[in-house]
């Protein structure tokens, strides 16, 4: 099992940058999809708006306005309110063609009403040019089969619950993100900003990159290796 | 002018930690607001409903989807399409009672058209016990003219447009954030993750902070005074 010897697995280089860098990003919404997992990512892209041309694919199953609201009471327990919604571009039946699909993550991934969002990204991985996950969206991604014999990493406080369904994926217990081949997955929540950055700087240059993060005034990690919450949750084969 | 010696202002201490937390937290919205400005913050807010009541208060001028997309073509040169669109909670005429206003910035609110919103500024002040600006909402506070008198700091990349907005604003052109009395102001974009860390440490206490911190996986920066962006962008009186 994977788990036994990943401190020990050789990284996979990073392949050539594309020579057409990406345009079409599609980005997969869900109820309860976590916030920062979804607009880190879209804010880097927004200010690659400057420099590119990017066009946007927010996907939904409905075009229905998608609620990051706990899909049950005991998810909040002091009753909050007023969790954001945000509006759909497009359905999961009428997406375009995409060159990436980001794949979020949050507590919507554990719905039992997720298996249209899942075989979605089966349909989808082998027309798309890359696909990035954040924090748990692994955990839709490994049912779906596409990370299967893949390096990939995930949130760590939620670790053992999310590598259990993919038991075929190569699991990096300490990475900030990985990249196999077209495919790049995050750690938890704020990694997915420095796997979106690592991978703008890698498809459109570090020049590129360095520019967005600094209007962002952002703070990049770069060492895909920087982890240190794999230490904090006491992920095992750290 | 307070621009010529802010770098020898003293520091004034943090208020007392209020005994009982906020709870209600208000967050403007306008066209083309600045993504992470707001979600950064709503994340840290979503992640402390596991440990406390918050009402959330999405605020516009109308009901309707509220778009990051630029307000004019020529902020758009490559013609990018499928901007988010948000959907707030209330107006700005029928707001509710809130603890804490944030003020989030982006290309809106050099709009021509935020007469309204800076009025509401104006006159929510009084009526909060907290207001927070993240990057260029401090363009709006400051012609509200709330900030008067106040040490401040705004956007490094935008600074000069910004502090010629409120001539008897204490700016600081090095802080992460700042804190003078009921007004805690930060720096550009991903700066406001760090000033809404440093306010639940304040209010909620380091525990809650760090717990929230280690499970969105972020380092925060917990120097007001790291501010790198300020020398990047050549800030006058740095």
């Amino acid at each position: 099992m994977a788990l036994d010897s990943p401190a020990t697995t050789t990284p996979t280089p990073l392949p050539e940058p594309p020579k057409t860098p990406p345009q079409k990003y599609g980005m997969l919404l869900f109820p309860a999809f976590e916030l920062l997992d979804v607009f880190g990512p879209l804010e880097t892209l927004q200010r690659l708006t400057s420099y590119h041309k990017v066009d946007l694919i927010l996907l939904s199953e409905t075009l229905d306005t998608v609620t990051t609201k706990p899909g049950s009471s005991n998810m909040n327990a002091h009753n909050s309110t007023g969790f954001p919604g945000i509006v759909p571009t497009h359905t999961l039946d009428n997406a375009p063609e995409m060159d990436v699909l980001f794949v979020p993550g949050g507590l919507g991934t554990r719905s039992p009403n997720m298996n249209r969002t899942i075989d979605f990204i089966a349909e989808t991985y082998p027309k798309v040019k890359y696909l990035i996950t954040i924090c748990t969206g692994s955990r839709l991604a490994a049912q779906s089969g596409v990370l299967d014999g893949k390096r990939a990493t995930t949130n760590k406080a939620s670790w053992n619950s999310t590598v259990a369904l993919g038991p075929k994926v190569d699991w990096q217990p300490r990475a900030r993100w990985t990249v196999d081949g077209n495919v790049w997955t995050s750690s938890g929540i704020s990694a997915g900003v420095d796997a979106t950055f690592a991978f703008l700087d890698w498809a459109y240059g570090e020049e590129t990159a360095t520019t967005i993060a600094n209007l962002m005034e952002y703070e990049r990690h770069t060492d895909p290796d920087w982890d240190p919450f794999a230490d904090t949750f006491e992920v095992p084969g750290r």
